[in-house]
């Protein structure tokens, strides 16, 4: 479905980027799950543009709950999250509104709405609209924690440097939350915003690697064939804007490699079976074997930059030359990170009630 | 679903690796399409093993289509694929049946299905499978091809070689489609050949990359948010076995440009809006551009090898070593790559009927 | 899915009876569809209570649309529909909270949710819900009656009192739109009134049927089996409270009728193929035939009644007896009806967009 | 979707009158699960055609299973079920094969799939196909039990004749299952066979109700609002041919009592929360509340009969007559039963296992 993911645990998204409000609708959680607000006030902020690394449009994305929820508790039926959009800066779009900002989608809605589309600051299309995922997703989150699950993301690469690989996993993650910009070397992050800043003084944009850790799952959960974990993971991930490529384990390095490399050898560490390595990236067929699962996505450069740019006129079908103004990222990585993990923990959460039934996310 | 992928356009496939039959009900597609059952047979053919690069398990792979023809013509309803298995080499599992195969299902099928599961050979997680994906896949391939869209794929890089990049897309499908092993220069399948050979000599397995194209699709297909072009492939593909990864366009490459690099600048070709370059595989915002789609998805080296291994009975919980024996792939790329094409014409025709209707691909 | 409906055109429900507000997302409508915000209000006006055959919790119900439309035109994107819950009376429930109402779902409400679901006012299961359901109905609405399209329903029964049958079905429709109370005949309507202020002041409740006619629908429209017309069409009406059963055409009572009576014979008119009568209600094999679509729901009278009820505290486990206080409906088919319409312009909306494409429903 | 039903749980069926063969995969059920293949042959067998009171056409349906079972133990992949069609009298049908036949699917299978249906028998429209679910649902049946749960449905009125309401259903259920012609009351079956037989003399045909019931089930199943019980279960019995209507509880009855009336009170019988009465069939607010659930089902009378009818060629769009030659059963009510019985079931188990989890059926 188009704006709904998800088959027991179901979100549905609407609004535009400068429209009056955003949301999000929660559907099929479990009862009974005590809402922490101010865990999701924490991922809201993780979301949210600061410095010169981000956008100048700050929004106080105060989530509003006006369904679902009762004496702070879950009810079992649909929550719905609404978060207005305030810091829209009016101005004319009606000079600019036919120039297709290139790698934006504004000449592809052109192309499926027909000229209907709501084209202000990209509309449905922004990634203005994530916040009502990090909003969903920080419940989804939180639920899984009381189940032992943990998840977590660090920015694996951005702007050509690279970040350490994940060794403690389970602790790493407890640091990631705790972060504004998530690695693990803090001498990368330090080199990758220096980066970030160049690339925006020079009115450019640059991407990066999300590398994100489950841990704690249960092993069997994922389908043989056409939900595979990794199929129903990458079909969320793939709805985040600027998302290229997913992979799991060592995804496309594994190409290179041979099948004695490449295959995990199984051991016994008491009753629990475990992988001596982990290319696999904690699956096997499409379903999880208890080792922590990784996963990394691809993230391109912003595409609003302020260089001059050769695009069309979509209308008058004319080549033109396009400088765009407004506030823009120059790196997105660092706030995406918290969207990435907010889509990968609402659709383990639907495997899990799928396999365990609609009850097993209550917890304790 | 566990089985069923597709909304308008639906496939459903069972089957084991040693059961009586495997097959695929493929649902949806319109009234009144032809069938090529020399194509269907053709594709069968590309995807059988030949030669030392390849099992030396065989199967003639009739396809036996027993509803949904009349006359040779769809009738618009459920369409039942059926493919023996013949060639099973009926031996003892009882000593190894509780050995996990490092690298394969073995382990998770026993976590998720508790023991009940049919082990010989893999059972319902084998790549045999696939064989009634890809004859389902060569009607969908082929009812594009009436509406002026292609697909093709190659062996982009095989145990380390690489093969060129495309570059006359539309006349290097075409060649792709009588290939045996699928690559854009000659010379790079021989170098791919032997290190498949060298890898086989030493009992191990190698693996590589799957580069697709699709050209003549219309722009506007896919969906802003969870049904975004790349989210609906990226789906069926992380549901071929041994697809480790999936990206689109530049992929995992964009993380390391910058936004001035990575943006396809526009241009008006007469009326027909294109893009100067191709970094974002003709997908802008999740939906086509009206530019070749094109992806690549990262395959992992079979892991069915003939060293020694280390493992676990997951039975007796016992660390162990194996030895596989049995008839197994050095290398599955050439042999996948027509389940890569069969997998996305499959999720292609599903979004343009959802787009068009249910009539739309009938072709003239 | 829970609180969605719909596979090309689908709709998410959220809220509670006195919680902050309802509403409901709208999701996959064709762009460009014009906005009647009047016709909106007109159809949340037929649902509201009005009178002494009404509750007397009456709601302004204005309906706020936060998304999906742009210049007063949908822009293809998820529309926002949110309804304010202002008339509350707040009092004291937690002597009556686990006093199962009899044909209320209050007692299996706490045993899908565990003592979690919201219980104020039957909370998500309320009868409130249905004026999202209303409000998103009214664009399905227009939307059909822009392709040619009319849905009307009439209350074919109530209270032991009957309506006469359609006749001239277009004309009908056209007068029933426009009807507080929508009947066939007036006479009837007086009579079924009196019935229910006679119940009413017996402090009693009354059902009734509802039938409801679809006019300009085209031919092949619906699938043989699971998603036959009638098998979309049920499903949402048995969404709705009250509804108990649905039937089509002549329905039960086509169970005493012998074949040479049941079947519809065809006859061409002109190019145009109709049938004599019409038993069948519009459907053959679950599919349009091109005459009017007939079927009718039975509403089960109101549950909350003032007489004296046996029930339970279902929490302690005990008999007792309750009286209902509040404000309520000695009847709904009046109010419900509209809701029928509503409902079944969604599913009807859905099905032509799976046939015919996204775009279809457009208009001129 | 189109020829699946279910989400956990799910069937696809395939097939035409006269192709070679009919089948359904039933997908998601839980591992482990006997399989009683005497009771799907006694199923089978109840949905034959036999004596005078039935269609001359009788098929040995001998149910294939090629997939999904190790051992005689579901595996939990995809079953596959396939029957082959025998006893096809192929004759020329290139006279009749533009007349429709009135009540029948002739006409709007041409609206729909534009002449390329395989209308030889009825094609894939034919009550033939339900051999597939009945063979499906036999599994569905079984596995139920194992859990507690019963099913079972008798002839409730048959060509104006009525069968005793149940009374103590459990060990009516019992009974039932065993019957060839499933009534309550002896006296009231030889009415229904004379009456049948007696319209089968004349050419003509009749139909019925089927009442089902449910005992066993727990308590907080089926969702508030578009899926509640009532609509899932709808949704596949409005798939049956010939079913016109469907009802829960006393369904349309309901429409004339009154609150006080229809209200079903409930009491304690010790900690276990019961209802005197059951207007409401089980359900309240869509969820069952630990009664029996009873619905029941309208027939329409077989609309082939002998008797000349007036009709069209839709072809040439001419009026014609029509004299239906070929086997045809003068009732279906007393075979349609185990196809309801089935129905349920295969909804039941979807039902339970999106609620319990994938496992939950596999029983002790």
């Amino acid at each position: 479905m188009k704006n709904t993911f998800g088959n027991s645990i179901s979100l549905t998204i609407f609004g535009e980027s400068h429209g009056e409000e955003i949301g999000a609708i929660l559907d099929g959680l479990a009862p009974g799950i005590k809402l922490d607000r101010e865990f999701i006030a924490s991922q809201m902020d993780k979301r949210r543009a600061k410095g010169h690394i981000s956008t100048g449009r700050t929004e106080d994305d105060e989530v509003i709950i006006s369904s679902g929820v009762f004496n702070e508790l879950t009810t079992g039926t649909p929550i719905c999250f609404t978060i207005k959009n305030n810091n829209i800066k009016s101005r004319d779009y009606s000079d600019t509104r036919s120039l297709a900002r290139p790698g934006h989608a504004d000449y592809t809605a052109n192309c499926k709405y027909h000229g209907y589309e709501d084209y202000r600051g990209g509309g449905h299309f922004s990634g203005r609209i994530t916040a009502a995922i990090v909003a969903a997703g920080a419940v989804a989150i939180d639920v899984l924690k009381s189940k032992g699950i943990y998840i977590g993301t660090h920015i694996k690469r951005c702007a050509g440097v690279a970040d350490r690989d994940f060794c403690d996993i389970s602790r790493e993650i407890a640091s990631l939350e705790k972060m504004e910009f998530a690695v693990l070397d803090e001498a990368a992050a330090e080199k990758m915003k220096a980066a970030i800043l160049e690339a925006a003084n020079e009115g450019d944009s640059v991407g990066g690697i999300l590398e994100t850790a489950i841990v704690g799952l249960p092993s069997g959960v994922g389908e043989p064939w056409f939900d595979s974990f990794e199929s129903v993971v990458s079909h969320i991930l793939f709805s985040i804007p600027a998302v290229k490529g997913v992979q799991f384990g060592k995804g496309f390095d594994m190409a290179d490699m041979r099948g004695s490399e490449a295959n995990d050898a199984f051991y016994c560490d008491g009753d629990k079976i475990n992988t001596k390595t982990n290319s696999n990236g904690g699956i096997n067929g499409g379903i999880t074997n208890g080792m922590p699962v990784v996963l990394s996505c691809a993230v391109k450069p912003t595409p609003s930059i302020y260089k001059t740019q050769d695009t069309v006129d979509f209308i008058k079908k004319e080549n033109k030359q396009l400088e765009i103004k407004g506030r823009h990222d120059p790196a997105i990585v660092h706030r995406a990170r918290v969207v990435v993990d907010s889509a990968v923990a609402l659709a383990v959460c639907d495997m899990l009630a799928l396999r365990y039934g609609t009850d097993w996310l209550k917890g304790n």
